[in-house]
């Protein structure tokens, strides 16, 4: 990103027909996006979601709520139009693709999605590595790839990241415990709502993993391919594949920004085009956006997944992006300014 | 507004696709809009922002940043598409209506505003009322019956609330300090920008006001008379409108909250059709929340009005109907549902 254009920017958002600094976040979201595009006429209206799926392992140490099987049926749902994120996108005019990262079964041919599966779930992280080094490449790639080619063929430009994946939040704990060095109890939550004795499990599996695999918090691919998952893979890919392409990209909750923290430990100049959608209810997701010092645009207690929250915030982000461009200076307008 | 069509909307939610309770805010704003509309089926996207002008008496004790004149050089701004409030309804879908509530002077005929002037400006209340109680009532009663027959007439689904009027965050924090009895200093800000002797001056001039005028919390059209505003007047009358005509309203930051704080003293009923759309800059905005025991939508770090905050939030409101309606049961689904 350009920090010329960024100046550029607060100028013109200084001299607007409004008391300055008014408009708060929208205005800091302006200004970056100045710097993504190297422009103050930024057109963001052709969005797109990749919703991300995968399984895990340690889902037989019991660490969710949910069978792994509805990870497959979840999958089945987005491609039908049924599910949150499909309600969301639609409602923000955002398309919406759906990537097998690596489901543990195979998907029907017929099924409308991306196939970039690295391989079918990843193995229990409690016993060794979730998956190899070059699966974790792979997926990075995938991820990558798909974000490039839909900007560069299909003209997209805002791009978000979604997860879905049956206890996808353990590994991304366990990600965020290699990366803060935080007490692992500390930064694991209920996912999605399970009682103290799972809780116990989770955090027990954690531990284990870390203890088993010791990931090197200097090597992000290590640590992505010991305790990560295919999903989270693709997710911080895709991250890359934005700051790439120099398009803004718009992380969803908990697991895609396990999966941007990943990203902006491999190359921490993505963090320049990466935005986090909202607050999710996981109380790691706090430490999370300390580390990548960026602000959740939107706090709404949500803690679903699928891309829900990029869904609701791409809108605000593309409004910010009207702001800097459409509201009139105090020139333009003929309106008394008094330099407040 | 009906709780049992509350209930059936969290029958509804908590069957759905997804973990219980995992859309947070935006399940208790679904289920609130099922009982005013008293159905799952609720249509939102008619949706329509009233931005109510008026001028204050008050600006001439130097409580704000900006002269008077800016009230109808932004009104102007408005009815061209310039500022903020055009650029963000744009974006969101929403039309806008400009309303001269009370701007101190005669604005040209060829201006495409709605005419409810009741006053020009409000008197300095600091000696004495702000205007009769004859006056606000008028005010009210202009206010709700824009709304009644934008609904009745036009079929707007979606009411939004916004305030043009320099020096207007006096009065909203005098109106305040009747209600909640808090220290003036405590809940009084720095409005479009003052610095400390201004806002020494804006602190005295409403302990003067509560002084010289002693308005009756106990009589909301006593304080509306002696210490509001004429646009407060008609952004109180839009909530009691909108509630008469059973739809929901979105008030937007400070001064639209406090005048919906008079609408709900004056009709406990109306904050069932009520949502705060962003946590205003303001400090005295988390006060007025707590009393309507309202959490705000957004928390973006605004503090601009004309309605910017209502005019990002209404269509995260317009999601909470599409989430409700159309995110599919386990049941419908075919999604193996676990209960949490």
């Amino acid at each position: 990103a350009d920090a010329s254009w960024e100046e550029k920017a607060w100028n013109r958002l200084k001299s607007q027909i409004r008391p300055r600094g008014s408009l708060g976040l929208l205005e800091n979201i302006a200004a970056r996006l100045a710097a993504i595009k190297r422009s103050l006429d930024i057109e963001l209206s052709k969005k797109l979601i990749f919703t991300m799926a995968g399984d895990h392992g340690v889902a037989e140490e019991g660490v969710s709520a949910y069978p792994q099987e509805v990870t497959s049926q979840m999958v089945f749902a987005f491609i039908q139009g049924w599910a949150s994120i499909n309600v969301l996108a639609r409602h923000g005019g955002i398309d919406v693709r759906v990537v097998d990262m690596g489901v543990a079964s195979d998907l029907p041919e017929d099924w409308n999605i991306v196939r970039k599966k690295i391989r079918y779930g990843t193995a229990n992280f409690t016993k060794g590595p979730a998956m190899t080094r070059e699966e974790a490449e792979k997926g990075l790639l995938a991820g990558a790839e798909l974000v490039v080619k839909a900007v560069k063929e299909e003209g997209y430009q805002l791009i978000g990241t979604g997860d879905m994946g049956i206890a996808n939040t353990t590994p991304s704990s366990a990600i965020l415990a290699v990366f803060s060095g935080r007490p692992v109890a500390e930064i694991t939550g209920r996912g999605t709502g399970i009682d103290d004795q799972a809780f116990q499990k989770k955090v027990q599996a954690i531990e284990r993993a870390l203890s088993v695999n010791s990931p090197s918090p200097e090597d992000p691919i290590d640590v992505l391919a010991k305790v990560g998952g295919c999903e989270i893979a693709g997710l911080a890919g895709a991250v890359l594949g934005a700051a790439a392409s120099k398009v803004p990209v718009v992380c969803d909750g908990f697991i895609a920004t396990a999966g941007a923290l990943i990203a902006v430990k491999l190359a921490p100049a993505a963090k320049d085009y990466l935005f986090i959608s909202h607050r999710s209810g996981e109380p790691g997701h706090k430490v999370m956006s300390d580390i990548l010092e960026l602000p959740p645009i939107l706090d709404l207690g949500m803690r679903l997944g699928e891309g829900t929250g990029a869904a609701l915030a791409m809108p605000i982000v593309e409004a910010a992006a009207k702001v800097l461009k459409e509201i009139k200076t105090f020139e333009e307008a003929g309106v008394t300014d008094t330099g407040h």
